[in-house]
This record gives structure tokens, sequence and C-alpha cells, in this order.
């Protein structure tokens, strides 16, 4: 499997109405949560998970968030998010992101999104498991 | 009263811990939450509504989103959302932002937050009454 | 089909990272966005869209809802929400819901949510494009 | 001061945009988002800290709410979360909670919550420490 494919994922889901604000789309901070939830799925398929981390003092977090919001969401909508990871020097990793509707492909979000580990000092460091799985 | 004063808004809030994650920290989609509800306490306080806006068929929006996370926000923590209006072109509306946390003002967050209105097409459009408080 | 059959539905979903606070499990308000998901996708199924209602000026409301968290949904867990509805006299909806991890079919919560629609006035009333579907 | 007043507590709070629905109403799950601020807020002036029990492996939870959802809040309105605490048998705490919308005082929602202590092994036990507290 070229190791491309394995830093690339695609999860389908669907709008819950509750995700829908007053202006009957999916609310602007409501597409952070998809694009979390894309990019722990993508972390989770290498073996990284979050929570665990958390558990023993590692914290992924987000430092930049650059999003273009190209249409909206509406309710009972399905969509795709594309996550792609790239490493980023040292210390840095990087989230090309996309959000399409589907099926008819449409993008609606397009999004890079860069995050770092923080070790229990809060200093930025890779730990050496991720370094494994980063395989880079 | 200065023009300027006018296009910029200070509130005040606190860490709810339901918006914690399991990082023990403020969730980053949370934090445009936070940015959504000063741009809206702003707007309001120009007697632009958001809701009531989108009860007559025009949308506020958001089309675009730069975020610096520079520090966590954490559980019982109190902060301060400051909004800055400027009007960009005909057509988009920049909102400078930022979050402070309260007293020792270390500021956690900034941002670029650029928007439009959208009119019952979905073509962007600044209805004319938005452009009397508007005022540009 | 019996008539029941179409008044039940079974939605699997996943636990998102986001929805987890900071004990490591699912938040005790995102189970109610759970269960609002599992009666908008029964009500879809029935031809019902909560948001087309309400542009229509029909509200679909709760009005209790009684939940016991039986065990607590952890990040990356699947699981079913199980809802099924009952009319409940002239006005009232009743829907029995269950939460149920899978693959183990462990009963994560059960709850009883009681509605009604109101309509633009904010009154109680069933409308009767409602009253066919709900075929009771 | 009489004890009791050290178990009751009122905090005020402010609709933001974001929390409303399609129906331009609060989202039902938004209530129990209220209700979890308001017992922290109590817990908190008494001492308790949800999430530096979390870290120490003392997890407080919600077992069973009952909610009557009386109105609607809506965009920009200000209201009173209105938490007392009652301490149930050996191992449950109960909390009576109401919201009221100020000024004029209408209670929009009534609720009973009743939560415990896990230990780190998932049981309920109320910990030493907040055998104090509760001072029951």
């Amino acid at each position: 499997m070229p190791i491309n494919s394995a830093r690339t994922l695609e999860v389908e889901l669907r709008v819950r109405d509750y995700e829908c604000d007053m202006g009957h789309v999916v609310n602007n901070a409501v597409y952070l949560n998809y694009l979390e939830h894309g990019r722990h799925e993508l972390l989770g398929s290498m073996g990284i998970q979050f929570g665990e981390l958390a558990k023993r003092g590692i914290f992924l977090v987000v430092t930049r968030i650059e999003a273009d919001f190209k249409a909206s969401l509406t309710s009972g909508e399905t969509f795709i998010v594309r996550t792609e990871l790239q490493r980023k020097g040292r210390l840095r990793l990087q989230f090309l992101q996309q959000i399409q509707r589907s099926p008819d492909g449409q993008v609606m979000l397009s999004a890079l999104v860069t995050g770092t580990a923080l070790n229990a000092h809060g200093r930025p460091e890779i730990p050496a498991e991720l370094e494994g799985v980063l395989g880079l």
C-alpha cells in the first residue's frame, strides 16, 4: 500500500438538525466539529487516539485554522470530510481538509489546519511513538 | 461619539465545563461559538439582529475564517471577546477578533473573520438597512 | 407492512471526540442531541421534516424528557439510537427511545420524550398533514 | 449563614444565537448545557471542581434527568438558572433546577437531576472530601 493512502481518509456524515441554526444551515462552528472528527478518524486509522494520548499527558492541539466557507450544508444533507495529513517541519502537522456534499460533489468548505503535540509541560514535542507512525 | 467606538465591542464570558474536551481545555470549535457570539453582540449593538434578518430572508454568513490558537482556555476561566468591524469593499464585512483571558490579559486566540449577507436567492447583497447602520 | 414497523427506527452513530467531556465520556447534553437526531430521522422517514415545518410556522417542540443514564459512551464507540413513536391523546406525541452500544448491545440510556406541535400563535395543534401521516 | 443558602445558587446567562435552532428557539439539548453549568457553578462555590476531580479519578455523573419544557427561550433573552442541591440517601445527589426568563420571571423549564460520583473502578462512591463539603 502506498504511504500516501495511509495519510488520507474520507468520512461520510449526515447533517443533524440540531447542527443547523436560525438561518436553516449548518452553523459555522459545527464545520470545525466535522473537521476535527475527520482528523481524529484519520489519526485513529494510523493508531493514534486523541483521548488515549491525553490520558498520558500528550495533547494534540490546533494552532491555526484557515477555512473558506463556499456554500452551506442544510438539514438532511450527506457529505464527505476528506482529510490529508502532511508533516510540516519538525514540530507541526498540517491537515488539508475539504467538505464535499454528496452526491453532487460540490465543495462546501476547504480548510488548512495546523497542529502540534504538547507535552505535559505544555511545550510542543512530537513524541517518539507519533514519530513512528508519522513515519517521516 | 467617534464612529470607531460604535464598531468595536468587548464581551466578557466564562468557560463552561461542557465546552472543555478530553484534553481539559476548551475545544477548538467552541472558540468559533465565542467569536460568533462576539460578532452578533456587536451587530446587535448596532441594531442588526441575525435572527430577525433570517426571518426576512437576509442571511449573514461567514465566508472565511483565519484563526491563530495561541494558548488554551480551561475550566472556570473568564475571558474577553473583542470584536472590531470593518467594511471590506462593497460586499464584505471583516471582523478582527481577539480572545483574551482576564484578568492577566493573555491573548488566547486572534482571528480574522470575513462575512457577507446573502439575499433570498443566495446572492451576496448588503441590504439597504445594513448600509445605513454600517454607515460607510 | 404492519403499521407498527413504520413508527420505529434505528439509527447507528459513532461517538465523535468533541462530544466527550473532561471525564472522557459523552457529555450528558449530547445524548439529547443523539435522541433528537433519532426522532427527526424517524419523522423524516414518515415524510415529516422539522425544518420544512418550521419554515411554514409549525414548530415541533419537546415538552418533557425523562432520561435514565445507565452507562457512559466513550470515544470511538458505535451505538444504536432506537426510537418508537406513539400518539398520546389528541395533542401529544410520545417517543420511547433507547441508546444501545454496539456490538455488545448494552443499554446506555433509556428515555421517554413527549412533544407536541405549536402553530404560528404558539398554541399546541397537530396540523392536518401530520394527522395524516401519524394515521391515528 | 444558614446551611441552606450554601446549597442554592443562581447564575444569570444570556442566549447566544448559535444555541438557537431552525425553530428560532434554544434547542432542547442546550438547556441541559445550561443546567450542567448551573450545577457545576454551585458545586464550584462549595469547593468542588468537576475537572479537578476527573483528573484524580473521581467522576461526577448524571444518572437521571426529568425536565419539563414550559416555554422557549429565544435569541438575545437573558435568564436565571437556579440550582438547589439535596443529598438523597448515601450515594445520590439531587439537583432541583429551574430556568426563569429575566426580567419577567417566567419559568421556562423545571428539572430534577439526579447524580452520583463514580470511583476509578466505575462504582458509585461519594469520596470523603465530598462528604465533608456536602456536610450531611
